[in-house]
């Protein structure tokens, strides 16, 4: 399990010539392990998302045990990535393809505070919690999300099983938990801007409905700014629905 | 009112040849009003240490109604320190003296955390919550505190009145309230790292007491590390004990 600040990082896939996760991670393998590995990552976020509870995973010929190795790779990582811990997993284990579902946080601010400021976005409109999560509740079951989806990366599965999508208060704010089976490529981010312009309307529940029932990202509203988003949890294994 | 990320701070205090609020303040106050000012400050915070609710005050000759003068100023300065509001006051004000009382956080994290360590402590042991509840709440009232400051900077008024000392919950883990009259120098991060020793006895309260009456810095604990405080609230005017 790995966590990271993504302000840094031109987000997880590796770029050439771009600093991102997933490149500093191989380099650090690749000294650890003096062999040039591929590492898999559950989600890949993007440039300025955080992760708290990023997966990967990878294969090698080292027979250094997990419990050992996460400290050595720690060491090797710079400030900015931190390793929460290691496992051995069966051969063919893959972080990503064997994910059954990903929790991510969106926060909000409610006034400019220099201290969250990294780490969530404030709106810069005054913020209806009730009617915001009347808005996200109703995305929560099984639907074809494809009005959530930025062009430029189409995902062959356009149905996500959304198990939740609700929000709470933290010391800067609200704060949006997600957890579904997969997520489109800026989902959370598409989602948490079309809530935010549904709250303002007399039903944000069945505006909410209505983008989604229109399977157009033009019926959507903005994509929320990076920073106030965090992959937080990786499930694997099987999962209620209620979960 | 001003707040500022002090990571990259040599802290309050203008020094010669080393970034601090005060000075960046002054240089673009110089700027703006195109006249020299020195700068008051309610808390001289250390390096490393952040605001939400720094007080700052300044004489001129400028004109210019505080309300305008906000958002020019804001624009002046560097990223990490904002301008929360500004307005005039009466002909000698002085934003140190004449503070009757000061808010400060202090944020422990329950465990390595990416997201939230510019801005909390990991103490790398486990807290029991109710038992440092019990140790600073021991403190709320008017004592010598001399037990509790640093050397190098002594005050000539070693007695504070503290208001309110309690932890509370925070998403990363748990965070010290403190309410006082005036503090001396290092005193909420010689609190916590002295809590926190008391917190692992039979009878924190007692423990505190005990230190308090010492009026002794040797009897206290380890000063925590800088990046958990933050200077949250100045008060002017009467202010009840009760607060």
């Amino acid at each position: 399990m790995l966590a990271y600040d993504g302000t840094e990082f031109h987000g997880w896939q590796r770029q050439p010539g771009q600093r991102t996760v997933q490149g500093v991670l191989e380099e650090a393998l690749s000294h650890v392990l003096s062999e040039r590995v591929e590492v898999a990552g559950a989600g890949r976020t993007d440039a300025g998302v955080h992760a708290r509870g990023q997966s990967a995973s990878f294969a090698t010929s080292s027979r250094l045990p997990a419990r050992a190795f996460a400290p050595v790779l720690d060491r090797e990582l710079p400030e900015d990535v931190r390793v929460i811990r290691a496992e051995d997993r069966e051969e063919g284990f893959h972080a990503r393809h064997d994910a059954t579902g990903r929790r991510y946080a969106y926060r909000l601010l409610d006034r400019e505070d220099v201290l969250w400021s990294r780490f969530a976005w404030q709106p810069g409109v005054p913020v209806d919690a009730p009617a915001l999560d009347r808005a996200t509740r109703a995305l929560e079951g099984r639907h074809d999300c494809r009005s959530f989806e930025s062009s430029g990366s189409p995902s062959r599965n356009l149905e996500c099983r959304i198990d939740r999508a609700r929000w709470t208060r933290w010391e800067g704010g609200l704060r949006l938990d997600v957890v579904a089976d997969h997520f489109l490529y800026h989902m959370v981010r598409t989602l948490v801007g079309t809530a935010l312009a549904a709250s303002t309307t007399s039903d944000p529940a069945g505006e909410m409905r209505a983008v989604l029932e229109a399977r157009d990202r033009a019926r959507a509203g903005v994509t929320a700014p990076p920073q106030g988003l965090c992959l937080e949890e990786v499930f694997y294994g099987s999962r209620g629905a209620a979960e």
